[in-house]
């Protein structure tokens, strides 16, 4: 099946929009928490946050539009902070309503059987139960002039792991916190068939083809 | 368990970057293929390749710092063009061992048993048998400065899919096509148990806990 940009281009909304959001493969599955100036919590299925670098631990993740009301993006500007927790298999079904546009006044928290906890002095909430929960402090943005979004840059700050997951070597072994992916707009999936391959060096030539 | 700032900066390397690679959650599993000047292809895995948007067909993914060879820029800088190449269950292997570090003379296609194909006009390889095949034009490229990292920004020209997993709603059933997810540097994992959700819209709140 070949599609071309025109074709692409041509797409009814809805058929764009699942094709080009499952194209580039399988997603990180988070939960972003925040808090209003008026200490309302906030929380939000994003799918787009991805690995920058380790030295500083940095964090980036993309943000639709500004042009409508957008509370995690308002709320991480005006505290400098959030949360980003793992989608993990008993919520996948609360994780995913929180797509759905409530106004700034009430909190997911209220609305799903989400259940927000605090940990040391992070005002933002985390959500109890998520094998990998981190405090991010916000560094800086980019608005990726092409396509109109924002790129938003995070340094953790602090980072919980449930125990069992965590091996010597500091890998974080997702499938044992039953930890989601994210398959285009609309699926979940949580795999459990890892496998870790070793640190890959040149073959001997005379080893080649 | 609680990693704090100061914890993370004070690991050993590799138990460094095992942890801070595990836990943004899953990632994209993709191959991305080049050319040079000289005609010498080229192939190497990335696990941050994230969507940006569908009008226009926008993604993004992050390059590491330019201050050793980068094979995969400097052709996509030369060129213009490069392929997004998701990687399934048979290639796993292989398509980890281009992380490898090969002289720009040796292409990844003479070491591994990957096999290039063509598609229309399109002078960058794609790797074949792969379920999902993008060809990219280069748009625009920021440099991240707190960490010293290039997030390249590309729009999809092509696009040729297996027929079976593509859905009439435009949904890419990445299970059916044994679509690779990534979790840290070097474990892969072929999700099999999606399941879609519909569109959330907010609930009556009389239905509120």
């Amino acid at each position: 099946m070949h599609f071309t940009r025109d074709n692409i281009d041509a797409l009814d909304k809805i058929k764009k929009i699942n094709l080009i959001n499952s194209c580039s493969g399988y997603k990180s599955a988070n939960l972003i928490g925040t808090i209003s100036k008026k200490d309302i919590t906030n929380i939000a299925v994003f799918s787009s946050i991805t690995h920058l670098g380790s030295s500083p631990p940095t964090l980036g993740f993309i943000l639709r539009p500004t042009t409508v009301p957008r509370d995690t993006y308002k709320n991480i500007k005006e505290s400098g902070i959030f949360t980003i927790n793992h989608i993990f298999e008993d919520i996948i079904a609360d994780a995913h309503h929180t797509s759905a546009k409530y106004k700034e006044e009430i909190s997911e928290f209220d609305i799903t059987n989400l259940e927000a906890e605090y940990h040391n002095n992070c005002i933002a909430p985390f959500v109890m139960g998520s094998p990998v929960q981190m405090e991010m402090k916000f560094v800086e943005e980019y608005h990726i002039k092409s396509n109109n979004v924002i790129h938003i840059i995070a340094e953790i700050k602090n980072l919980y792991i449930k125990d069992d997951i965590l091996l010597n070597d500091g890998f974080l072994d997702l499938a044992k916190g039953k930890v989601a992916a994210i398959n285009g707009l609309d699926a979940y999936a949580i795999p459990n068939n890892n496998k870790r391959f070793d640190y890959q060096r040149p073959k001997e030539l005379n080893s080649m083809k």
